[in-house]
């Protein structure tokens, strides 16, 4: 019995996500299929593939990842399968899954062109349910990941087209907001590998015209209408506001700069 | 063990459909239960109508369909449980599953009158809970279909009241957009079955002011602003603009008409 | 097997549900996982524990009831897990859980301190992930409650900040509406016990300018513009216009005040 998440931008008001579900259930009816979220963007690769990256090590090993934000469907960019740190993906070739691979061990990709794994007629118009849910349905029953096509390099993989965090001096480091959150956290591509390249140990996050110092311990800490920057649950830098949104405190959202200083 | 689909207008903010599935859990711990959406417009029966027509042949047969759209709760319309293409279905008599029924095979519908399979108290509010869910927990523990009250004949159920799709001359057939999806795609109740009874072979979408030329193979065919027209996911005529909202693009939305135009 | 039913305010953009039940099927891959809701306000914790309350008796005995509305998570407040009516539940120690244990039998209550169920390295910011899903997936695996931490007496648990309806006069009753359903129905917190304590029989339920004379027996028994009142599906009184929605035409909303009048 394998477990199956779900991860696309189809929303949760038509029927394309449950269609998913009826696919994977009829080849494999033993499958527990969890939904991490169909929220993200319409067509937004970049959010997808930071999602899956911040989610997919909180399931047990053996479990099957499909990914479904496909703005190339019925075009000839290719869809994989992989195999990564125990986990197993199916996705479109569209830079999904390039942050994950690049990142893991003990990984292989195969390029998906195996069609007796397909549902037939294959649309031209949602490979989401003609092939990649019944990709992952077959892989759950047990069929071996080296069967659904021919290997494939990991420098042959389309890349993740989007904005790395940088250093910028030995005192300063520039990422992005790369999500909001409910609860309208601003969640950075700011993670510890590159803040701990800073020289000084004192830190400052700046964003907009706001400048916090120091980083907090938890949301409680500030006053409830200052912003405050904290280690957030993507192991990333996140402003937050207590008890309120910081994206509407400081009108900040997807896309903006931050930037973290550091003085000794 | 059996799957069980869930179609309902209840949103997701409210607490009502998780007491769906705390009722069917109740009865058969073993269900699978799926959601197929929740996001029905409130009230519109003839969305959900076409929506779970859309959506239940994905399912393996012996699933067992809830839909719940019901305005008439507490008031003497009846509520039906039926076979149909190997797939059983549960839902008020509103027009509902009149498609699915009145286009399928081996039908057999009962008045579901069986009181011993209600959960009591039986509310005038929320017979989701009260009747709807329990019958297909029995159902789905095993629970033959013939006795959940007595038959029907399908020239007795309620027909839905929408509009179909016509002929207005041997060159042009109207339909209508009944639904918009996430992306802004346009979908059309113009299936095959209409289109190709049309003479010509070359084809024409109009809908407002717009012309469009012929059918895409795929979204990524035409300009990233043009309106294109496509055989869509539900095997109806869909239009679209590529990476963007047509609904936005051509100001359309549900209820507006489309027509066909064939020259030969 | 159990069931596990989780109520939170992280919405379903954001991949923090998935991640709970990422984290539970880590620990227990067999747990039946259900959604109550994910759309309760940000830091509502009353909007949680009302629904909660109108919620967790429709699923079997002996499932365990996660909740994590949380805005104190990373300061000192508990975590607790409780048995009472023969369901288990865990959440944050802010009231959420309150109007249950004080209304249930059989009660019991534990301090989660037992370090060795948590997920570690614990964050300062997602003790649902780190904590609540976790210890949900022991006790799910069959884990006694006596051992997630120190037994705590009922009265040390934190209050529900919330305004009970109370009665005015021997003929006059006043409460809230405590919710806004997606049919815009107005759902108040004025139940039975209340309401039979008025001395007359012929009851009118007044909402802002708007007086509602009588019960009305389901939805359809009014003209589909005037407001009706009714006994709804959480057993309280609950203020709708037939196909339509109350709040949009009362201009109505969560926090106003509602009374119930008798005569003889």
């Amino acid at each position: 019995m394998a477990i199956i998440t779900l991860l696309t931008d189809f929303g949760v008001q038509d029927e394309y996500v449950g269609i998913l579900k009826g696919v994977i259930l009829g080849i494999d009816p033993q499958a527990v299929i969890v939904d991490i979220s169909h929220g993200i963007d319409a067509q937004d690769i970049v959010a997808a593939a930071h999602t899956l990256k911040a989610s997919f090590t909180y399931f047990p090993e053996g479990t099957i990842h499909v990914a479904v934000v496909d703005p190339g469907v019925g075009t000839r960019r290719a869809i994989i399968a992989a195999q990564c740190d125990g986990h197993r993906f199916v996705a479109p070739d569209n830079g999904l899954l390039a942050p994950i691979l690049h990142n893991g061990a003990q990984v292989s990709v195969y390029d998906v062109k195996n069609e007796k794994l397909y549902q037939q007629p294959v649309s031209r118009t949602f490979h989401g349910r003609d092939i990649i849910a019944p990709v992952a349905g077959h892989l759950s029953m047990g069929h071996p990941i080296q069967s659904v096509g021919p290997a494939v390099t990991l420098d042959r993989i389309a890349p993740l087209e989007a904005t790395n965090p940088r250093l910028i001096s030995p005192d300063e480091v520039e990422g992005r907001i790369i999500a909001v959150d409910r609860f309208g956290n601003l969640i950075t591509n700011l993670d510890a590998d590159i803040v701990n390249r800073l020289k000084g140990e004192h830190l400052s996050v700046i964003v907009g015209d706001h400048t916090i110092h120091g980083l907090a311990q938890n949301y409680a800490q500030c006053d409830s209408n200052a912003p405050l920057a904290i280690w957030g649950s993507r192991n990333c830098i996140e402003i937050a506001v207590n008890r309120s949104s910081a994206a509407q405190a400081l009108q900040m959202t997807k896309g903006n700069i931050v930037r973290v200083r550091s003085t000794t």
